[in-house]
């Protein structure tokens, strides 16, 4: 592959190669890359915004993220944001922090994967801001969506009683992410050769870590067939952390019943491999950007026919607190597995 | 001063506690922090939206930038995007990679000089991320603004005859800049000691690259006026570079007169000092966070009577190239000074 040092193009050059191609799609993207700010036109619809920082190091590792996966990630993860508010994403900004390390031509493979993202999800890219990093690769993406009024779903309406559901299945991307983590360290051992295991049998695994998509699906069914939930949150944290913000957020308790949690087959062989609790891995491993959503009791037939989609538990009076019921009958309470700044 | 650290909050005791006192204040902001994405109602106005990176070791230097003042440039320098747009900035999220090094009491500081400038600004905060770096204090901030479609100013309506005007004065901050840079070195070279150099007699350059301002008062008073520039852009990367990008976008030339740029008493003495010459300070050093923009030839005598704008050359045929007249009547080329991330 061709290596085009970005000082040979400056920052303005830069930015001209990697958004040429660039064309706007949605009728409210008015002025997309290339004046002070992007322009949208969102009369008559409310605007979401949201917006998410990946640092080289916390959020991804260059030795296992292919370039064009981490690009259709980064844009990924904040799409299903905005569908977590049962929004409709339209345009995202991308602002860069570029390492040193990198050519022209890995940032347009970078590139190539959050075109990929908008292509695939009909969003548009209307700006950003580049910049040089001394620090590593940095990537922040905000997404502006569209949703009507009386249709945004915010965590804080759940109602005791109501039925809780998840997307998919859960814990996939962190066994993924603990495979790939493995794999690195044998290959420190070994200087010189090209980081190149073998992964047959846990490309589902690897490819919920690498390369997740947002559950636009799902928020078509439920338009579909007129559900709007009382309550909804992507799961980036994990279940357990996710669930709790919204019995928090809605004053509210719940039961989460253990043998109900959705794991794929590979997940929970991994996890044996691993000697972990594979209950635990689907609770506390994250970034599985599944819905989680509730709705209320009356439409337990209604649900059972939409495919794709768990009962996981229900809604509880707050005094009852947060439990997960385990397939032994013991009620457990739900705790948040924290993100910390130190042990990361 | 306490030392909290950041670890005995967890992620979400720290966002409670950085963002518990903010209260929305614009009628456009329907929900803010604490939800997978921010709900804004611009029914009937156009959305701008714009972001900025900003990196410890290229956008600031955290010896001699006082957090509060960082967080107050971190949000003015989007403001002053919105602006250059003839919008008006109205909510923003702030995205935050926070270093090892940092305490919340850090972070309840640089969020001070945010909110602060929000409060000068009228803007509200409706969102954010926060996440742990490995490699200095990180900083992303997405500005969401509204417009009336036809008021709108782009950089790509500058017309021949049309008169080029500045807000302000240029050069200050790059100045103000070199000045911290020389008492840095100095510093360097005396460990122990605390960064404490005698500053007086240098304020105004001082805090133009410390506490920079957006022109919100220009804009409201060419409203008043009744006056919409044909092309509008804020001066980041220096009067010459931002120029081209008005000339380039809007298929023009220009004539801009080197004896026209306003440039403050303390830039010339500290250029005298530095040995530097001040015209290309100026034309060169940006950060000014003016605004740069043009108008059409006839409303000369109207301009004559607004205070704070200097009519510094006019728009000229394309084929006429881009040129500054210098004081002795040569006509030089204007050239964009690049960003480049090799020699940063």
């Amino acid at each position: 592959m061709q290596r085009t040092e970005i000082a040979t193009l400056g920052e303005f050059g830069l930015i001209e190669r990697l958004t040429k191609d660039i064309k706007l799609t949605k009728l409210t993207s008015k002025k997309g890359v290339g004046d002070d700010a992007a322009v949208i036109d969102n009369t008559g619809k409310q605007t979401l915004i949201t917006t998410d920082l990946l640092l080289e190091g916390i959020h991804f590792n260059l030795i296992y993220s292919p370039l064009k996966h981490l690009g259709y990630k980064a844009a990924v993860v904040n799409f299903s944001d905005i569908y977590a508010m049962n929004g409709i994403p339209q345009q995202i900004t991308v602002s860069l922090g570029i390492d040193k390390r990198m050519s022209v031509e890995d940032l347009e493979t970078f590139y190539s994967g959050v075109k990929l993202a908008c292509d695939v999800y009909g969003v548009d890219l209307v700006g950003g801001d580049t910049t040089s990093s001394l620090t590593g690769f940095t990537i922040s993406i905000t997404c502006v969506g569209i949703a009507d009024d009386d249709k945004i779903v915010y965590r804080n309406g759940a109602k005791e009683t109501d039925l809780i559901y998840v997307s998919g299945d859960l814990g996939a991307s962190y066994m993924g992410l603990q495979l790939l983590e493995r794999e690195r360290s044998v290959f420190d051992g070994e200087s010189g050769k090209a980081f190149q295991p073998d992964f047959g049998g846990k490309e589902y695994i690897l490819e919920r870590q690498l390369k997740p998509e947002a559950r636009k699906d799902i928020i078509e069914t439920l338009a579909a067939n007129n559900i709007i939930p009382t309550s909804m949150i992507d799961i980036s944290d994990g279940l357990s952390s996710d669930l709790l913000h919204i019995c928090k957020q809605s004053n509210v308790g719940c039961h989460l019943f253990e043998e109900r949690i959705p794991i794929d087959y590979q997940t929970a062989a991994m996890a044996e491999t691993f000697n972990m609790n594979v209950a635990t891995v689907a609770l506390n491993g994250g970034e599985d950007y599944e819905l989680l959503f509730t709705v209320p009791l009356t439409l337990h037939d209604k649900m059972n026919s939409i495919t794709g989609i768990h009962l996981v538990g229900h809604i509880t009076k707050h005094e009852n607190g947060c439990y997960m019921v385990t397939r032994d009958g013991a009620e457990i309470q739900l705790k948040a597995q924290g993100w910390n700044p130190i042990s990361e």
